[in-house]
């Protein structure tokens, strides 16, 4: 059976390279990077030079990174630790309705400590107007987050042009970039952010690997107390063979991320036109251009994703229906009810991420094994039946 | 040259055995637990299989125990986590003087939110006296942690009694295992103790491996919020290859640690013993036999740690000179300080740490490098002149 992997999203697979970077750090050269003895200063050398490559890769400078051991933590270290460590100004924040559970439930949190927060909507692509983020802000609105693109629906956010709202009133904005960055060129200076999150297993890089840009001079309270590792903004000691993982995983993607947009971009058109044409009732969601190159995603009518997904894992084909963050905790996504879509369609969402190296063929079979699983699907769906009798009378 | 690795509290290396069950999540298997797909299912087994050989290396049931990046995180999981979950019973903590910065600087974060804490004394071997911790609990006392065993000076604490006293009066209690777990045997129903820290690297598993253990029945809040990973209690995308090799290196460690210790306690023996005798002013720190069965440390008069461990490196020797938490922070250890030592003595301080695969050879050249380093320090230092001047007259 073809074997196609379309959930790019959950987790992409480790560049055989970054793997060869990785070994040395997983084999000889276990030493700690704080330790002063040569074993210790060669580990260090390593997380430094991988410090330089993240930087790089959106435009920061080496001592703007914090490495953090996923892009959930990174976004609760921005979230928290922005505003408690600016909280004397005011305790309100914004976001987008469409924001990551670890941006969001980290403001629930804060408002048990006192904060208060608005959620930006958006319109039927997932996409925030820039001039909503500019009504909600306060005189004591203290932090801004809006994602720079969303995992479930592809959408790309108008970061450059929130991030100017806020600065106009000299309030912090903070991007979660786990879905973006390494997909697609970030510039903090050129998007104005004060703090974006990365993953390095949404580009190629180890699991366990992620980093927080911080905006030199920007304070910030650390998430994880103790040691004075990463300036002491971070304790614990350094995932040594993750962190060069992720500093090999960064290189070549700022080389490689034209050229396998390039090649994704016009295999995601073709899920993009043609499965809506091969199945009746199925809906792109999110933005038709506006979206991440490898990214296609879409809600099938009368029908749940989880059904859908296991039927199509038997086709060898993985996909997801949303967030794997979210994947067991089957309520309907708040990203697609912010969009407007009803509970019963946003139900059935599916989303296709391709990863490098995924041919037409792997996009053919998809188009192929679609149809019959979802026609299994509906023929069981006491909804369908009740579509097909409203419809015959 | 002769290479003798003598840092194991810093880090051990990776177990060969742990690494080779790993490089299938760092190739092929790298589908995100979370996902539904079987790519998603074949890591989650893996990540529960490795949750079972966590669990029984501590006597634990794998659905208590939760997965975190690092020893730190551990910590301040466990201290913020249940000291806020619980905070309607009262706001105080205790802990001991010499607890790790993981413990106590979440500590005084809490105090930003009004709580209080006392820090129990310990004696000039370290060790705390469960009387002390009686006295120091208080009717609105919520939270007790006193750790398993000092990287610093490697007493090992009286865990169990202190674990009785605080279930006599219905606190909680944690103890930071990281420096003990796998080194020695450990139940957490035997010790009585409602959570554990414990850390892969100093047992011979990955960097970024980390877990703690919470009882079963026990709240606690998560410090990492967002999806459902974990229960729940820890979002972030699973580091499936990390927590493998903890699997490994937690089942290794199980059979293991017995022939290890036998094999380590007699070279370390030979440094407590012979050091002292080779060269002047030298003491033991921490208890003569309640301690690691890798650990030996002292402090040398008249010198700085630093720059003795800088020379040793150039014959070697790989040792710290206390945490490497706090290396380069240059302040007197402040487990040395609540030991009753002066800065002074503080300030030359020489940690061991032996790993497996240590030889009688690596420890007889510790023996025959160390007089002639402290000599030539001793010679540029003006307090070793001053001692000399004073002990003429």
């Amino acid at each position: 059976m073809r074997k196609a992997y379309f959930d790019h999203n959950a987790a992409t697979p480790l560049h055989p390279e970054a793997l060869k970077a990785m070994l040395p750090y997983l084999g000889e050269v276990f030493g700690n990077p704080q330790s002063l003895h040569s074993a210790g200063q060669q580990a260090l050398a390593a997380v430094e030079a991988a410090r330089e490559e993240v930087a790089r890769l959106i435009g920061a400078g080496a001592e703007e990174i914090y490495f953090t051991s996923s892009g959930s933590e990174a976004n609760n270290f921005a979230v928290k630790g922005l505003a408690q460590a600016y909280q004397a100004k005011g305790k309100h924040i914004v976001v987008s309705a469409v924001e990551h559970q670890s941006v969001l439930n980290p403001v629930k949190s804060l408002e048990k400590l006192g904060f208060t927060s608005t959620a930006v909507p958006v319109d039927g692509t997932g996409r925030v107007d820039p001039a909503e983020v500019d009504k909600a802000l306060r005189k004591e609105t203290v932090l801004v987050s809006v994602m720079t693109a969303n995992s479930e629906v592809g959408t790309l956010e108008p970061v450059a042009e929130i991030a100017a709202v806020c600065r106009a009133r000299g309030i912090l904005f903070h991007t979660d970039a786990v879905a973006a960055a390494g997909s697609l060129p970030l510039d903090v200076r050129g998007l104005g952010v004060d703090a974006l999150s990365l993953a390095g297993d949404q580009f190629y890089g180890p699991k366990g690997s992620a980093a927080l840009f911080v905006k030199k001079g920007t304070r910030i309270l650390p998430l994880i107390e103790g040691g004075i590792q990463e300036n002491g903004r971070r304790a614990g000691t350094e995932n040594v063979p993750a962190i060069v993982g992720l500093g090999k995983a960064a290189s070549i993607a700022r080389t490689e991320m034209d050229a396998r947009a390039a090649r994704l971009r016009p295999l995601r058109d073709v899920l993009i036109d043609d499965l809506p044409r091969r199945v009746g009732h199925v809906v792109l969601t999110g933005h038709r251009t506006e979206r991440l190159p490898h990214h296609a995603s879409f809600c099938v009518e009368f029908i749940e994703g989880e059904g859908m997904l296991l039927l199509l894992d038997m086709q060898g084909i993985s996909v997801s229906s949303g967030s794997a963050c979210t994947s067991k905790a089957l309520k309907a996504s708040h990203v697609l009810l912010a969009m407007g879509l009803d509970h019963a369609l946003a139900q059935g969402s599916v989303v296709f991420g391709l990863v490098d190296g995924a041919v037409r063929e792997d996009v053919d079979h998809v188009l192929e094994a679609f149809p019959p699983v979802i026609d299994r699907l509906r023929k069981m769906s006491p909804l369908y039946t009740q579509y097909l009798k409203e419809k015959q009378s």
